[in-house]
């Protein structure tokens, strides 16, 4: 097998509809994004190697995944969560390269995947691109109906229902307090040697012209559970369950407050994924795997739910 | 039973996902909008009755139809056509209106009806409002994805998607031909007796922030398949497959080119329905049913499709 060096990279970009996918992260027997975007290209890969006399004739064992690397995305979601604007990247041997062109690829894939799932461009980039660690930032939209008559049945699986009406001034006054570069682990699911310091580009909710509450939320990257967390804390003030000074206490308290509601997956949508002109893509790997391998700050006290 | 007068009246507001449904209105053994909302109607209504005696107890064959009239609606989309705005009206008996109050049934419906359509308004309205007849006019929305790098497999079941780039210049020179009071007679499945004359409000193309073409069209009222072969006849000019004046040429013709394509009903979605103030319902009604009332317009040559 030839060396990954001399494999041709592409970068693909996807969207889907959460609801019938696992998440994005391959796991046995179930179906993700992962393990179908790798088996449909792996069926492409294999199609085109056969016709081309890539492996031997009669060799029905033959998978095609040899060819064909993993591919890697910028924000692995979780089950139910959708995507408008992944990025993702894989590698494919140069013999199979030499006979299958980005948009042919992205034609056969439009006509065998499944219509929660579209891959929207196949294009050739260089090695120093990388779909998770060049990223600049990853954009997402947390969507809420908090109005029976702004029900919409056309856009209902990817909007959350809320029961209660939501004061939007409120929460923008809290979210005002966690832009900006913090320990986040009081509202993710930390991880053993990993830290929980991110920046937050922007975080701030509108209504769109359908009337449903949406939060724009971007991050040069994000934690586990981290934009449902921080919604959840932002819509317990919305709702006058907290005061927005709560959100404020709670993140410079670095505890996950028990009272905080990780929202339903249905309402996030990974909206955009940010990167750096082509010159800067290698730098830019550089400087988040070193941000990555930065160690824990030390939490302090946890300040509990007040009321409003 | 009582007279229809003594009746009260409520309006509807509802949307839905046009793919599990065959259409509006009601066919035995399919699955109607129609149908869908009043045997859930019935079944509120139903529950109701029994919960306040109004039916002899141990009555089970009573199925409470008896109470709720026939629900009427703004636009009878047909199979796979979506709506955001559709409008109805229903009467109901004031044995169980006296018991059973709008806010309530709109929560009990958003309990029973499934995902694919809501009713997120229930009011008491004038006996003076219909909900076709009193009706101003009705828009609706055609999206066309034409680029696949703009496909989103979130909204995909509301977009038809189209294999060539179209030019909306041309296809908006060509709408404007169409404004105004015409005889659609090319544009429509004639129904025997009834006029095709309409005025048609606006027909104009843009790019939604996805990069979807977009169709604004609305009318005091449509003809049977009228918006999409509209929409068909516009798509064949902004594929230059015909001049900007053939599609004028066909509405002065009169005659149903055999060329005209009826575009897929995913596509559309009725967005809108508009009504008068309260003081001009029962003038709309009559000024409606006279304006549909009128004889055909003698049609005139065919032009054929042209090269542009």
């Amino acid at each position: 097998m030839p060396e990954a060096a001399t494999r041709q990279r592409w970068r693909l970009d996807i969207s889907y509809n959460g609801a019938g996918f696992h998440g994005w992260a391959g796991q046995p027997g179930l179906r993700t994004v992962e393990h179908t975007i790798e088996e449909t290209l792996a069926i492409i890969g294999r199609g085109a190697a056969r016709s081309n006399g890539l492996v031997p004739r009669g060799d029905r064992a033959w998978d095609g995944s040899e060819f064909i690397g993993r591919v890697v995305c910028a924000g692995r979601t979780d089950a139910g969560v959708h995507a408008r604007g992944q990025v993702a990247h894989v590698d494919i041997d140069p013999r199979l390269s030499a006979v299958m062109k980005p948009d042919w690829v992205r034609y056969r894939l439009a006509g065998l995947l499944s219509d929660d799932v579209a891959v929207h461009e196949v294009r050739i980039v260089e090695h120093t691109f990388d779909a998770r660690f060049s990223a600049l930032f990853r954009r997402y939209a947390y969507r809420i109906c908090d109005d029976p008559s702004t029900v919409d049945a056309l856009r209902r699986h990817e909007v959350t229902r809320h029961h209660r009406r939501l004061d939007l001034d409120a929460m923008n006054e809290a979210a005002d307090a966690l832009i900006g570069e913090h320990d986040f682990a009081a509202f993710c699911k930390p991880r053993p040697g990993r830290t929980t310091v991110r920046q937050l580009l922007t975080c701030h909710w509108t209504r769109d012209c359908a009337g449903h509450a949406v939060l724009d939320i971007s991050a040069d990257a994000f934690c586990h559970s981290m934009v449902r967390t921080i919604t959840g804390a932002l819509v317990a003030v919305g709702e006058g369950r907290a005061s927005p000074s709560w959100v404020a206490r709670t993140l410079s308290g670095g505890y996950r407050d028990p009272q905080l509601r990780v929202m339903p997956a249905q309402g996030l949508t990974l909206e955009e994924v940010a990167y750096p002109p082509e010159e800067r893509w290698a730098d830019r790997q550089i400087v988040t795997r070193t941000v990555r391998a930065t160690a824990l700050v030390a939490p302090a006290a946890t300040p509990t739910l007040g009321p409003r």
